[in-house]
């Protein structure tokens, strides 16, 4: 809805009219009236839950575009092209970001977040022509920086670039980093065999560079579904306008945006083939999500069984040693806790919620939009930037630092039982269960128990009972 | 863990020395070593997901409680006493929230940010003793003002307080407000009979009022559950200290703890009769957190209908009109949204979602601990705000303008067919379904279908068809 | 809606005829043509997921209570009304549970299962009147069966009648059991004094009993939640008809209704005050659902530690021996499993999940009819019947044969660093670090530390360093 | 663990032996030991959550491969592998499902269901050769039948078979044709000009042909996503054995099996490179139920807008005329409900509900193990069940039946205000939204209020307001 007046100017404020009448509007702010609307109809959780600045970063690029497809088509007069591309530049590069003081509890659509970028680019673009705040002349929020546009393609579209470039600038590199310390870690962990664990109880027996490779596969795998969700991501709505049928566009406009885009990101993003599915679902964004809660679950468990390996000192498993960070307790002097663990696990665990939120947001669209859209992105983004920053700090603080205890595990391995699993193809399921009862309940070894029961000799023993040979497949099958 | 060692200052920072070595501490910071740490091995989402000065405020509550109690037990020096009161009271206040710079994401048990507190308190009580900063005498921030606590059983106090607090002086009254203006609505519209819908489909009528009654009562509801939840809430783990056991603290200090907590807020607080289960499980907040989920059910479902029968201006239900606080779009002129049932769901979903993280946090207890602390608390308090601010914002810009279009009611009650209803005891189910499919094939109202099938009179159907009669029981049962 | 015709017979099935048109019944079954029409319209993972016998019994009782009362009122002819008790008997006591076909999928209202219920009970009360199925006379399903109710209060009234009945005969008695035994371990343990642990790490003493006491607490609190979420349930739509208003019900129906189901079942019901809320709102099951959540997150926490403590056999914590229950493995002998302590685990996982749907159904309502009824009490049933029968196996199968390995759980105590804590109040908050780190440096005891250190005399260390000293609060707090 | 010991028979029961000492089996039940230890220590919600059939089917795949693959290698003698290969088929093709009578609810590994199948085709196959039941020879069922294999990376390895040929056998087929469909109906309505909604406000138009297209590309984009996820299942974990490092496997197995199974199930699957990774997380199914997660959100959406816009008959939207499929209500004569819609979001909302829990299980692997197996692939199938089996009903009984009802349809787009939105290029933002309340107000259509405004002439107004140029791009832009 429009201004219908002119704007008058006291010390403070400077007071704007519309179709619902005057609004003061803080007079060195660059947003107008219709800001300032939301700002006294959406008092919730203020200022902590604003818009992220990723959203008005993909918003100053998007309007950005758009004047210069806009311009390119004769749409848009030239001078006024160029002045709204340098306020949206400022809006992109978050210069301006203390005149976007919504929060993301509004209007479901984003439309009065995309009405705040209007109105403070075309204010800062009059502001740059020499024009006092307020005037909407000769740049308007609507018919000039708007233009070609609509909330509804507009914000499905700052979505999807904002999620495309938070994923590619923080979270991708985060966990290449992560990923490869964690090669790293595995090849220094290569030759140290350890007691294996499943169901928690002593297992046959791996390397703890195994173990560390299942969590470095467990993250280029995480990489690789990140990657299959970007994929949707780039397609973008703009063109689709208000049902995404693109009344008030033009032949050309979308797929043009869509390149300049991709120029000025140096990401490659594509027209939304449907424009309806586009605006009025959010589905890539659940996906993705879907994808995030995945790389969630592999961190929660590499974290998890960090800091039970590493627990102790001298009461748990012991295995790893922990980087010693911080003084522990307030209470116990010597103790020095996994807190890079907890942090990651309660970070996957607040990912998970968010996912649940924006599942939730995703299947609530009703006809031509879904009316989640500040929800859905601002948790997704959320989830985007802590993953990243949980990861580095789990890899600087918790993985660069991790030491392994060889002794204690050469300990916890010479007394398992578990060895005995390479017996069976030698004396049978029954005599090797056998043998490891016997050791159990007499406190024995293995060999003890073995040679007690006479199930093999003692050089037998010796010659089968080899970790470094249980390991990894027999190079033949052992006789049936 | 203690600094085992002096200070020194520069102009800009002062060094610190602690067990693990030398930090630099902004000078003009009151936090200390501790704090210093977490800030650099925590370097996540900053500023944005600090600790919530709500869960500071009661940790300020807490520090004062215990040294009032130490002190009248002769534990602590009345001198120091008192000047730790006076620095927790200013943390209380929210005075000092500048110096608590800590992220949730730290530290599972909440160490971080206990220590954040003992140190800068301890620093403000020096200060205010006209000491420097960072000398920790005369008062000490572990043997002083952490004394007869840990950070276990501290920051699950901290938590309750917070809780408990942020229920009864926002949730409470801001859900006490909606009900009374729902109570009022439902008054209102009493005498507006509409037609019903379920399955979305017409169904036999009742009143704008009744269908109000029934929001009106969700919310009673809710309330009634809140109240239920608080009860476990007001159970404080101080005195538990590290494990549950109570070491290091002594007989009576729990319990005129609670005492003092109660002074000091208004608000009742007991110990809690087993300190293991307060500290190693979370579950009174996520049974606390299942009456937020709930209330956001149904908050979700009153805005929802709310903007449903609101929809239009010419194409949708047109029951009800939305107050026009906005323009709606920057694309389509006059158009005017249900944003504050937009911002109200999403809010709803998030609820949902900080619900599904903080169970999640409550099931990931591990032995002693619960490691999920900040994560619960922080979600917890923000699905308590949301709700408030929400639950404000919808009455105000909403409810209270919301209005009945009764031309429109009553013309779609007057052609609906569900009336024939009423009929079934008069002419039978198969007649009276006769009846109402003869008027939907032909479009006949029901009288001309009724007539038409000889199912009664004119006279007879004036009488048995009285929407204002069907809209209660019947005082005698209709003959079989 | 109803038949307009009768019935015809061949060998294998009988034609039934209603307003749609003609449907094949089988010639054995009592269902109708309604229940035809659903069987083949929702072809939905039959017959796994077939509405819960817990809800057919609720409706079975449903219909014998409201004949009950219609006939008292003289809406229902006496000898109809007590044939109709007779066949609602038979389907309370699940004697005809084959009748019943239906899968949850079906219509959001459990309407197709009302009619399932009202075909069931009029045929058999012909049926046991002498006449053939299919005739509706003299019982009919809807003019007789039915009458004073709808689908719609009939559902909600079901689905409380029956999460009642489950809670109350299932899950809190085997609650009542498990925390019974569980109170009896933990005084069983109550001398075996043990390292704590916080964030995994050693932490100081208390008894194997103080942590069993902690998690009877978590079952009896469980128990607390559930009766307090019992309290909603009780409340019973019966008399709200289609909308709530109780249109085609009579004064005193609805009150009378619940006092029969009362005397019927033994547990107490109340007419809901609101009966729009009771029809399009499921929130008492929402909340009571959370308080199942709740319970999952406890007993989740219960089972890991009891996995944990019981993790070996050689190199985990041993503190706990589990009972062996099965062979472990297929691969590697002499292994056992803490199998209960999975499969409680994953209950409770299904719980939460279950409870993630129910909250999606429960925000779900729309206008005057929550429409995801069979979804919602199906999760709530199968949440409570998995805690019920989870608990039953973990409590015979786990916690009644688990017993404490008391040798190790001394071995660990003797070797912790952690009883440290009980010298800070003697020598220092620093020294007793520096006495910590100095044995955890040098792998020493704790008193060669101290000695070492000077920190104080042998004597003094043997009598400050008593663990069954270290699990109370001290009679007097310990000098400043 | 192994029996140590024979089989005694009497009528009933045989009674067979193992480690653990005698167990009693039912004398016709080609189950053991193992199999009957774990009926008794797990009654969980017997039957109902038995094992699903599609995970049977699996591991007899897999038994009948490892022993082909065993023979070939020399691993197994030709004769009982021969024989073990017959008796998997039988087990396959779900012939003896009567003999696996275990529930999700036992051991987080699936070793009790790999077991009972280890039992069922040793059995099996003895019969096959003449042997009484419980011998265990000539073929045994660990030597023989679990032979180069575990049942950590056979239940791994089962439930991604069962996984792949669900989706690729039930829900890609289903969601294919119903996807047709949609396109179909979306080229049935696509010169239907409708009134657009945003906000469930009035918005420009767009033809019901690309509303449904919107759905059609929501489907499409589904297919692609379970298509994406598909790939991370085709990984088996076979060949890792227990902890994934091959122990007691030879080169070449691993690839020759799935070779095998590829060949047997005409599905293509790969050995996981990591097989520590395929036994320890199950992070490609939690990915995948991300996908599923995704198409509920899609179907949720399509049915909730489906059902709106057949709401009615007289008071709602009323654009769509939903097919009669059955009687819609006991109390109701001639109402029509959306019921296939309910039945729809009612599976959705589970599948959401699934996948929570899915994540949960898929976040808890503890070391070389994720002990959640049965839950996640039992929640997995079901989702893949359900929506298969939803979108067939709701394609066959809702999608194809569906009809437009185009003088409504028309009626309503006649009288919409926003049609306006044609004008903004002609007359201005402003003026436009002058026009739009003019006639808001005043109850006049657009051409009457924009000639009483003296906004254009009513050659223009016709000129311009012409629905069918309003839904796509112009072909050049309009003037600036």
């Amino acid at each position: 809805m429009a201004d219908m007046g002119g704007v008058e100017q006291d010390d403070d404020f400077r007071t704007e009219t519309d179709a619902l009448g005057e609004m003061k509007v803080p007079s060195d702010r660059l947003w107008g009236c219709q800001t300032q609307r939301s700002l006294q109809n959406f008092d919730i959780n203020q200022p902590r839950d604003r818009m992220p600045p990723s959203v008005i970063k993909a918003f100053g690029i998007l309007k950005g575009a758009a004047a210069a497809v806009n311009v390119k088509h004769g749409a848009l007069d030239a001078k006024l092209g160029g002045v709204i591309q340098q306020a949206a530049a400022e809006v992109a590069l978050l210069k301006l970001i203390d005149h976007f003081p919504l929060v993301i509890w509004q209007t479901g659509s984003g439309t009065q977040t995309n009405m705040n970028t209007n109105e403070v680019i075309s204010n800062r673009a009059n502001q740059l022509l020499g024009q006092p705040l307020g005037t909407k002349s000769p740049v308007h929020p609507n018919d000039h920086v708007n233009k070609s546009g609509s909330s509804n393609d507009g914000t499905a579209t700052a979505m999807h670039i904002a999620a495309v470039l938070d994923i590619t600038d923080l979270l991708l590199p985060s966990l290449a980093r992560l990923t490869e310390v964690m090669r790293q870690r595995a090849r220094d962990f290569e030759d140290i065999i350890k007691v294996g664990r499943t169901h928690l109880q002593d297992a046959v027996p791996l390397s703890l560079g195994q173990e560390f490779s299942g969590f470095a596969t467990q993250l280029e795998y995480g990489e690789k579904r990140i990657r299959q969700v970007l994929e949707g991501l780039r397609e973008l709505a703009m063109g689709g306008t208000a049902t995404g049928t693109g009344l008030n566009t033009y032949e050309g406009f979308a797929e043009d945006f869509c390149t300049e885009v991709s120029r000025m990101t140096g990401q490659q993003f594509v027209t939304a083939p449907n424009k309806m599915e586009a605006i009025s679902a959010n589905d890539a964004l659940v996906f993705a999500s879907g994808a995030l809660n995945t790389l969630a679950c592999s961190l929660f468990k590499i974290a998890q069984d960090i800091r039970f390996e590493g627990s102790g000192p001298r009461s748990g498993l012991g295995e790893l040693i922990l980087p010693e960070n911080e003084p522990g307790s307030s209470f116990m002097p010597g103790k020095v806790n996994p807190t890079q663990c907890e942090s990651m696990t309660m970070i996957c665990a607040k990912v998970v919620g968010n996912h649940t939120a924006i599942t939730l947001g995703g299947l609530s669209g009703q006809f031509q939009l879904n009316a989640f859209k500040p929800l859905i992105i601002s948790d997704f983004l959320h989830s985007v930037r802590l993953l990243s920053d949980g990861m580095d700090s789990f890899r600087k603080n918790m993985l660069v630092g991790l030491e392994a205890d060889r002794e204690r595990i050469k300990r916890l391995l010479d007394q398992s039982l578990m060895l005995v699993t390479c017996l069976q193809p030698h004396i049978g399921y029954d005599m090797a269960s056998k043998v490891a009862h016997h050791a159990h309940k007499k406190g024995l070894t293995l060999k003890e128990a073995a040679l007690d029961l006479n199930a093999l000799s003692a050089d037998e023993f010796d010659r089968y009972v080899r970790p470094e040979l249980m390991i990894h497949p027999s190079p033949q099958p052992a006789k049936s």
